[in-house]
């Protein structure tokens, strides 16, 4: 725990100071902008910013992530509070809080439990069509306070403030940049000052507000902030508890996986190690800061993280620096932030999700793999149409589907001696010599529950279509485990082979998994030999 | 479809026909036993026995499975009805009825959809656990009718008849077929006619109660039988199917992988051949067959299917034969059939599914691989403590954990040259030559989502082991796929080591990786090269 303090040294102080300013500048839009999202009053992104880096900066073990409101999970937030609370309600605000603590302590626990293996279980397809479809998702969503109506009305004097807001911020991601540079900032400068856009487009709309007086006019704005530091309020009934409980362990999950890709990116780029069950800790423990703070569920975000990163980030200290701005940005008089209009904040929404819309994963996949590329478009459909909670239940599904089906069809090549040597080479690839009374396969994946039963069959198969073996010989260079499913599975295909006098071998076993195996009878039942090479069995047995 | 019919010759009758009379006098207590855990009037057990396995007969592709009542499914089916309505109601007839169509329609569309390879969704510790489970549930729920009062108190005449048909029938498992080939039977025959000692534990029970008038001192019976053919009635409101569409679909799941583990150990012992996608579509049929009986979910027994094949099935004639002995005895006079003691039926439930009490699969895991054991105990556990839906879902979080935890420790050796060979071998096994400017790594494992980041942690361990290294080769031979996620993970590597001025290098890849790997750019960004043999690229490195 703050390893990165004990060691700190004065030269990475510049990058994380300037990282910290940056990060400040980002989130105060973003988290206000997320609370929306999640269907919460602004200020509480803001909340969400400050106790939760700081508690993720002392158990975490990335250098570089930023914990805060995050579009998907705010979302789900929305999808699941929605369901229980009337929109802003007490009631609502105190349930995101519970929500938060709910999937922060699921977290916690599988930090104790050692489960930071589970940051796996999502394909990177199925991963990247559950945030494509939730950025379609989220973007949708905004489109009414984007034109100040339901479509196909609009408000005009919103629409316009949206609208307007909306194009200076796609034409900043585009063209701000190189203007800058071009005005001689350095590049790396000038491309992190392109990422205040929104909070520069948030003020300037915030001006036109009051100088123009839209508010008579209709527009909406965010409304009165309460000042100083947020209250704690968890008095609701048990029922609710229950009712967060399955809920709260999805959004815990989704939390995690979304902070841990993040995190390996950033981490791979600068060959830092992580430590997934520390990383449990922390983003647990982030989150029940969040529900004392009376906010949300939070997460790491990438596309914030990426920025801190950028920025020069060495450490957390960048995350506690942009928390202290947060904290003083609170204490300081926040009647400003009453005034913000809710056309731009949409607008900044609406951006920061377009961001969100990665097709490169679906278009490698589709070359790559298409079965890849169908999960990827089912995820992504399953969230836009059966909404964001099922939407993880599908691509659990299908991570998991995807697993079994490929295990169910492992790969098994008949083989055949080289003439004149010791090689032996599948016979579909090579002009290899077989034996009619011998049968040489070779198992080309590791034995478990998921392809026993298919290896059993495919076996059967070959000794369908070689009905002279009189010997198996199973060449187990590709093995590197057998689970206890495959080891009954083999006990029954020797048994079968027994029946029928066929003999079966065993070679090129794997030293871990010959260890394995004599914890077992199965050399002993085995109605064969384990023979060290393919050669030595085809000799032994032709002799 | 009727493939079998098709090719049916005369010499496979006499065994069909003595296996289809056996089974159908099993099938008597045992399905109207299976009602009653079913929560359900005896006679719908009979019900359940007729039409289902007619039907799995005429889709199915197995040639010995017994569909019908089964404890475990039987046990579900009250689980989740009884939360939806009173037992005994109309409504909970109705309504297990309709479950049996819900599960049928879904393995229906799963059968559609070809999703026959979930078959392997469970690990066999996990299917141990959760048969061993369940079994001890339902005996235990047998304890009331057994003692005809609920513990610790008992009704004097229920418990004497209960517990002397439990003797009786503990005995005759053990002792009555030994006796029967003392007295000369041939040891199939006997073995076969101990099967039998449940129905005539049953007609002694009745003659029992009637010749002693037991019922007029409490014992209870099964009550009043209706004649003839059963009613269709599915009128209940849209509210009661959207309830009943999750745990239909887990019902579904469970009888899919109850009946498939039952027909897989048969086909194995006879060398035929199953097609799962085909076992979805007749367990899918069975069960909508189950509904239009009236009657509740069904599955392919292992306990019954084990003396169809015993008894000497050899094609679903048997199952034919079965079913019409049932149906005879339907419409033939069944006042009899109310007249059984619930005591008596108790036993022979108890009895049954002591049989189920497999303790084996425990025994080997525990030796040969503690984790397996461990997810056998938290699944049995899990059934007890938390009721069987739950207990299904821990076991495919438990099969799927298991699955993602083994898939994040692959294997992967450092490789060294074998003195004046061509050989690589893991240097830890091995007396084999390294050079500080080349490190060799052989990955154990296919790659996948579920690995790339733990094989992309390995690899950069070991460079910070080995920090002289300036060229890194993959030895490729174990690898037999990689997906989306682990060919952009690979791209990834390639990126942060091509920073760093280190070679990446793949060797001995196998053709059909190759033939996939070209679909992709990673071939054409390569920081090094693609060798055919680690020898190769070890030289040419050198050089």
């Amino acid at each position: 725990m703050l390893a990165w303090l004990r060691s700190y040294r004065r030269a990475l102080l510049p990058g994380d100071v300037s990282a910290g300013i940056v990060v400040a500048m980002m989130m105060i839009p973003q988290g206000m902008a997320y609370a929306l999202v999640a269907g919460l009053p602004p200020v509480t992104g803001i909340y969400a910013s400050i106790l939760p880096p700081l508690v993720y900066a002392l158990f975490g073990t990335s250098m570089t992530q930023s914990v805060g409101p995050m579009a998907i999970v705010s979302l789900m937030t929305a999808a699941i509070v929605g369901q229980m609370a009337p929109a802003g309600s007490a009631l609502y605000s105190v349930l995101a809080a519970q929500l938060a603590l709910v999937a922060g302590a699921m977290l916690l626990l599988c930090g104790v439990l050692r489960l930071g293996f589970l940051a796996n279980f999502f394909s990177r397809p199925v991963m990247s069509g559950f945030t494509v479809g939730s950025a379609l998702v989220i973007a949708f969503g905004q489109l009414k306070p984007l034109l100040g109506a339901d479509l196909p009305h609009w408000h005009g004097p919103s629409a316009a403030l949206g609208l307007g807001a909306l194009l200076l911020l796609v034409l900043s991601r585009s063209h701000l940049a190189p203007l800058l540079r071009a005005c001689g900032m350095r590049q790396g400068a000038a491309d992190i000052a392109a990422r205040l856009a929104p909070m520069l487009v948030v003020l300037l709309g915030l001006l036109l507000v009051q100088v123009l007086g839209l508010e008579a006019l209709g527009v909406k704005t965010t409304g009165q902030v309460p000042t100083g530091l947020p209250q704690l309020n968890l008095a609701t009934s048990p029922g609710h508890w229950q009712q967060l409980l399955q809920p709260g362990m999805l959004v815990g999950f989704v939390v995690f996986l979304i902070s841990m890709s993040a995190a390996q990116s950033l981490a791979l780029k600068r060959n830092e190690k992580l430590a997934s069950n520390r990383e449990l800790v922390g983003l647990g423990a982030a989150n029940v800061a969040s529900m004392v703070s009376g906010a949300f569920p939070v997460t790491g975000s990438m596309s914030r993280s990426a920025v801190n990163f950028a920025a020069g980030a060495q450490t957390p200290l960048a995350s506690v620096i942009t928390a202290g701005l947060l904290a003083v940005a609170l204490v300081a008089p926040t009647g400003w932030l009453a005034l913000l209009p809710m056309p731009v904040l949409a607008a900044t929404i609406i951006v920061a999700v377009l961001g969100m819309l990665e097709l490169d994963t679906l278009r490698t996949a589709w070359r790559y793999d298409r079965g890849d590329a169908l999960a990827w478009l089912v995820t992504g459909a399953g969230v836009v149409v059966l909404g964001v909670e099922a939407g993880v239940l599908v691509g659990v599904a299908l991570s998991m589907g995807t697993l079994i089906w490929r295990a169910s069809r492992p790969h098994i090549a008949v083989l055949g001696r080289i003439a004149g040597s010791e090689h032996f080479r599948n016979i579909e690839r090579y002009p290899a010599e077989t034996r009619p009374e011998l049968l040489v396969l070779r198992i080309d994946a590791n034995l478990f529950f998921g392809n026993v039963e298919a290896v059993q069959q495919r076996i059967e198969d070959e000794l369908r279509t070689h009905p002279t073996a009189r010997n198996l010989v199973l060449a187990m260079s590709s093995v590197s485990s057998i689970d206890t499913t495959a080891l009954f599975g083999l006990g029954e295909l020797n048994a079968s082979l027994a029946r029928r006098n066929i003999g079966l071998h065993l070679a090129e076993v794997k030293g871990p998994v010959m260890d394995r195996l004599r914890d077992s009878d199965l050399p002993q039942r085995l109605n064969g030999q384990i023979f060290l090479s393919t050669a030595i069995a085809c000799d032994t047995l032709a002799g």
